[in-house]
């Protein structure tokens, strides 16, 4: 057994009180032993002056967009998605997705995020990405069929199918995957049918972004006469397991399906802010014990995978929507960015207690922003940032260390992206 | 004549284009002397791979609540502020609120911040620790008469206006002043009516919170029939070189009144969502070409002075409030954080060219989360943190390199400032 001892620090507990206490991990199961007087372990992790919380789950993004960050901004959805990002999306390489997947990974890495669910495609790219990174991942092929021909359609969500089948599981069980039809208004419904029984029989979940805008809900309604959550229930959409994004536009019956059906949100605040999609109703949610995870989106519209900022977000907008400083208090923004985010993608991670998976975030508290120590869970939603993060560990691997990434070279990693981004937006202008 | 010269990076040019050049500043004017091909200077600041942008502006805060930072969140204004905030702070002794400035200092500088707008009781151990820290502030004693018999509240008025005239000028000019009355609805109509003439006479201008939530408009609609920017018009409280903190619930004829009265709004986003106060409607100060400016309001309802961050909420709530992502765009936000800081605070600074005040953010853009470059301007928006500071200097003063602060012990002053603020809460609890 190969163990790493993470010593000197405070913990933070699944009951958000915090303590002084080392924790124990072993690396070949990749779970924590013990917490708090533990045996001597193989190697040490200094924590002095920090605090050892859950690794942070980004729970819903597109990583390889990095390579997209700051290239159009300050346009609504629809006009981004059709003027600028989907032009460039359509002259991407593998080796393009790989190479900003792989700068995707060294940014969250170093904001302490352990654990991302991915939509996007060449998704064996991303999957390498992962396995080199040493993070954790749920990912899965966006399948988006609108404006094509029966036939590309159906390759679409085949390969959406071969891709869940065949990564999941990978590099040691840190790649899991899911079917990712994109929406219910840019899939086929027929297909949707089709496909998810086999999405069913494979074991894999199913995410999709769901109520993200009014155009997301209001043609359903208006076709169908239902609500889009109900739409995907009656297609089998809505099991224990799968996931949805965003939610911005949710009724009352949706959050309550939602709930019944053990189904996360990961709620994306930066992103409807800056496509100024609306606020989803965080507080509503939680009131009625749906599960809320946090993303990121992708880095083109947020334009960063900080997920300590996502979740200050979160506990932010969470007020403005509910007209309540009292709404979405710093332990739900935490705990949704931890165990939430862990309980959405189906890792049994996001809290350190003996047997979770050993992913922490190790944070630096000597900082004047940190300063006083009034209350720490109120640092991690309102005063924390990535930059804070001294160490990061996944299955007890550290993957960085003293804010240095080790799987990678940072600097190599970031050339590479700027080269493969200048490039594919390049081509898109011939 | 003693010169800084900042070589090898790029610069931020007023128009917001980005070239590569060098900055020459005159330490004992402040100034800045050329920027591009520079004359050789006495100092060298190594810019290399960063961007020298001007100094950030913080332009309302109430600094010394650092001491108060994640002491009680997640509550409603009035609850917050008279259950938690307010009890606390009438136990605050001139130390205490001397370490709480000075870790306040040692934050913004770290962050490049180079100017703050600061409100508080024992101003001189404010202006003492804006001394002590290099940079500069407009600072003023923040008068409340609600509650208070008459000689109180005059009393209160007469130390309003004694901080200011004796204050003004001090530190070599970067100690500014402003009679600062807390709002329309805590300060008594009469005695503003007398004391806004004295310090018209005194040279120096007004600084009040207004219209931050219902609870600040209602009454004073209802009692005197005219919105409560209209009042303070009628009060003398609207002249140019004034400033106003929040501006939430403004009507149009108040957003007027603003952009003809040359009166800046210090916009801040943070505590404006943490307080559930709602978003200042800036798209339409802007349409109106009302001079916006960023504050991050106190510490203890943000919870940090992370003016890259404010920026970044700007742009992003505004899209919200406006319900359109082309609103206030990563160019005005930056403006506002920058030069409409500089304007509403009334210093001539916030843009690098020759002439305006040597004070500056260097940014180290080698990260990830900064790279591709495809645009530096929404970098700064959406992407850049505090964190990302490198240097700091302020009037030609280097008073952050490499990230160490320098004219503050950064350890000393965060243990005397927990030993400060446990202190206070210990005596309120007592």
């Amino acid at each position: 057994m190969s163990t790493l001892q993470i010593t000197g620090g405070r913990v933070l507990r699944p009951d958000m009180s915090v303590e002084e206490a080392d924790v124990l991990a072993d690396r070949e199961t990749g779970k924590i032993i013990s917490v708090g007087d533990v045996a001597a372990g193989d190697e040490t992790l200094d924590a002095e002056g920090c605090l050892v919380l859950p690794g942070l789950v980004n729970a819903h993004c597109h990583v390889a967009m990095t390579l997209l960050r700051g290239y159009a901004d300050d346009k609504p959805l629809d006009a981004w998605l059709q003027e600028d990002i989907w032009p460039v999306e359509a002259e991407l390489e593998p080796a393009d997705v790989r190479a900003g997947a792989r700068l995707g990974f060294v940014e969250l890495l170093k904001n302490g995020v352990t654990t991302v669910g991915d939509m996007y495609f060449h998704v064996p790219e991303v999957a390498a990405a992962v396995e080199e990174a040493g993070l954790r991942a749920r990912i899965g092929h966006g399948i988006v069929t609108i404006g094509k021909d029966e036939a590309d359609a159906r390759a679409d969500f085949e390969e959406g199918l071969a891709v869940a089948r065949e990564l999941d599981g990978g590099a040691d069980g840190r790649v899991r995957t899911a079917l990712m039809p994109h929406s219910l208004t840019t899939v086929s419904a027929d297909l949707l049918g089709e496909y998810i029984p086999r999405a069913r029989d494979a074991g894999v979940p199913v995410h999709y972004h769901a109520n993200e805008t009014p155009a997301e809900v209001d043609p359903i309604v208006e076709e169908r006469g239902v609500r889009p959550l109900a739409f995907a229930d009656e297609l089998g959409m809505l099991e224990a397991g799968d996931f949805i994004a965003h939610g911005v536009h949710l009724d009352e019956t949706e959050i309550e399906l939602l709930a019944d059906h053990d189904v996360a949100v990961a709620h994306c605040p930066a992103s409807n802010m800056k496509l100024a999609s609306g606020i989803a109703p965080v507080q509503e949610l939680l009131d009625a014990d749906a599960t809320v995870a946090i993303g990121t989106d992708g880095p083109a519209s947020n334009n960063d995978l900080d997920v300590f900022d996502e979740l200050r977000d979160a506990a932010m907008v969470g007020k403005l929507k509910s007209e309540d400083a009292s709404a979405v208090p710093a332990e739900a923004a935490v705990r949704a960015a931890t165990e939430g985010g862990a309980e959405a993608l189906g890792f049994d991670a996001g809290r350190i207690e003996a047997g979770a998976l050993a992913d922490f975030a190790v944070l630096d508290l000597e900082a004047p922003h940190l300063t006083p120590e009034h209350d720490l869970v109120s640092h991690l939603a309102y005063a924390v940032r990535g930059a804070d993060v001294r160490h990061t560990v996944v299955g007890g691997e550290v993957l960085v260390r003293d804010r240095a990434v080790l799987p990678l070279d940072e600097r190599a990693v970031r050339r590479e992206a700027e080269r493969h981004a200048r490039a594919a937006i390049d081509r898109t202008a011939d």
